[in-house]
């Protein structure tokens, strides 16, 4: 089994209010260098930042690294316009990170990225793969193509509190800038992320396009974005049989919405809870109270867990989530639902 | 553990009869994206060569994937200067492919390189690494930097019948054009990367002295051009516990020489037989019959398998060439040690 992770920036992340992949949008664009590490390595070996929310809710890349250490995928790393350089091992899709939603082209070289994702999805030699992603502000652009497809635009939030009309606002104004309406892009995938979308939207699409024509099994690890990735693909015409596996974090967030969703898109839905209720850790808390949710592959890479051994998983991120600096019991007090979450929220 | 495999080019394996790995030198700059492919992937994904000799010797990647499949050790694939692009996942060092040494500087930007790898082995997580190399050419590149730095200079070759004055009268005009006598660089390792050498020194080298540094146990992968790193690093004033782990192929070959060579730099030497006299297929008796004898680091691999599961490990190799399309019985029949020997030939 391989996870493919398209890993990618978009300056949409750096709009005020709308990602929580960051202490600081100075330091968000070396979240998706550091989670590369982390799902790599076990730990940021070379970015300068570890993605831990104020209140000591790690990025979910320690979840699915420590499902690593536990099933042991094999990991492949998209550079899909990285904003920042990573010590991960990457295969490049020449890619540059995307442009602001608002301005006039997010992604100007989406054909051609798409292009290249595709070509390596054809040629992975395995028998099923996850695609998985990180890219902060990636919800943000997941509504943007949504809105440009047509499609009912329902998006989560790595904060307890979605900012939906925050991000609502962005998407409009960057419609406008496109000169585009709701629906324009409905038969035109490629052009919506082109307008706006963002580059890891590109690359997961190829990739899935590319392995699912040779004759793969292709799960799509994650929430909003992934399922925005499986729009994307039946919009140009990909009818193959397709998954979707989250986490129970996102599920819950979206109630019945998701499995309307996946119905709607002609995907099999798998929803895996970690359990993190059993556990007694800041980082398992936090996730609980609905921070951060999901992202990184990390619900696909929770579904390959025998739940049997999903214990021993826990086990794992309390070892990663020390590697991290987090304490069991750190955080900044911040109580569950009470609002007080951080200030940056994908 | 962790395999840390430096993979580039030199326009030095272009200069006719100097290397075997590959069939054509167009051909042969797609051997090193090849390797790290199959040692990724199982198989050559995206590079259009798969690195086999006429006569039915598969790449010493092939060996390494196989020991790759029984022992599931991390890899990481520096891309310290590749002629060709891999779709392996890679960790660039910005490393630009080598000149031919008879130039007056073969590689440039050595200092940088081995700055970038330094770095980069510094910030690794893991207890220990072994360092591999795959860079056609390389033999000779290594007797060029071991005559500069002043050492005996006795290097192996990836045919039964080492062109060795062949490599000689080359390095001869290398040093010539650099303006340098043997010795000159004695206390110069790096000057002597760049003068004479090939960027995947610099690499190695690099990962090594930062890696060492930082506590890790580190074991050079390798016959020849490992232990000319391992020079380069005690010419440098590393004087850390160092190990060289390599084939019975490459320690047959050198008779005693190779365990004179790790007394004086006071290396500690490991030679595995992978035991393909035992085997039936053609691959192994190419290797038995003195072909290929080492590189991608195949030597550490194989000296992570435990005695009772090589048999395990020959097992792998069979279906690894049956996925590079090498029958069991194919080949050219050309005839163990007669001189019916490819044409090209590290």
């Amino acid at each position: 089994m391989r996870v493919v992770l398209a890993a990618g920036g978009t300056e949409t992340a750096l709009i005020d209010g709308i990602s929580a992949a960051g202490a600081t949008p100075e330091l968000m664009s070396h979240t998706p260098p550091a989670d590369a590490e982390i799902v790599a390595y076990g730990e940021p070996i070379a970015a300068p930042v570890t993605p831990v929310s104020p209140s000591g809710c790690p990025t979910p890349a320690a979840v699915t690294r420590a499902v690593r250490e536990v099933v042991g995928f094999d990991l492949t790393v998209l550079d899909a316009g990285l904003p920042e350089e990573t010590a991960a091992p990457t295969v490049s899709l020449e890619a540059a990170s995307g442009a602001d939603v608002r301005s006039a082209v997010a992604v100007p070289d989406a054909a051609a990225i798409y292009d290249r994702a595709r070509e390596f999805g054809a040629s992975l030699p395995d028998d099923e793969i996850l695609i998985g992603e990180t890219i902060p502000g990636g919800t943000t652009t997941a509504l943007g193509v949504l809105t440009a497809l047509g499609e009912p635009a329902d998006v989560s939030s790595s904060l307890p509190t979605n900012p939906l009309e925050r991000k609502r606002a962005v998407v409009e104004e960057a419609l406008a800038a496109s000169d585009l309406a709701a629906g324009d892009c409905a038969d035109e995938p490629l052009e919506a992320i082109r307008q706006v979308g963002d580059p890891v939207q590109a690359a997961a699409m190829g990739v899935a396009t590319g392995a699912l024509e040779a004759g793969l099994e292709v799960t799509l690890a994650g929430g909003t974005q992934m399922a925005t990735v499986a729009a994307l693909l039946r919009r140009s015409g990909v009818d193959a049989e397709l998954s979707i596996a989250t986490t129970s974090f996102v599920a819950d967030e979206r109630g019945g919405s998701l499995g309307e969703t996946c119905f709607r898109l002609n995907c099999e839905l798998t929803v895996t809870d970690p359990g993190f209720d059993e556990g007694d850790h800041v980082a398992m808390a936090r996730y609980c109270a609905g921070e951060a949710k999901e992202g990184v592959a990390m619900g696909g890479a929770l579904s390959l867990v025998p739940d049997d051994e999903l214990p021993v998983v826990r086990e794992h991120l309390v070892t990663v989530c020390d590697r991290l600096g987090i304490e069991a019991t750190g955080g900044d007090e911040a109580i569950p639902g009470t609002g007080d979450e951080p200030t940056h929220g994908s």
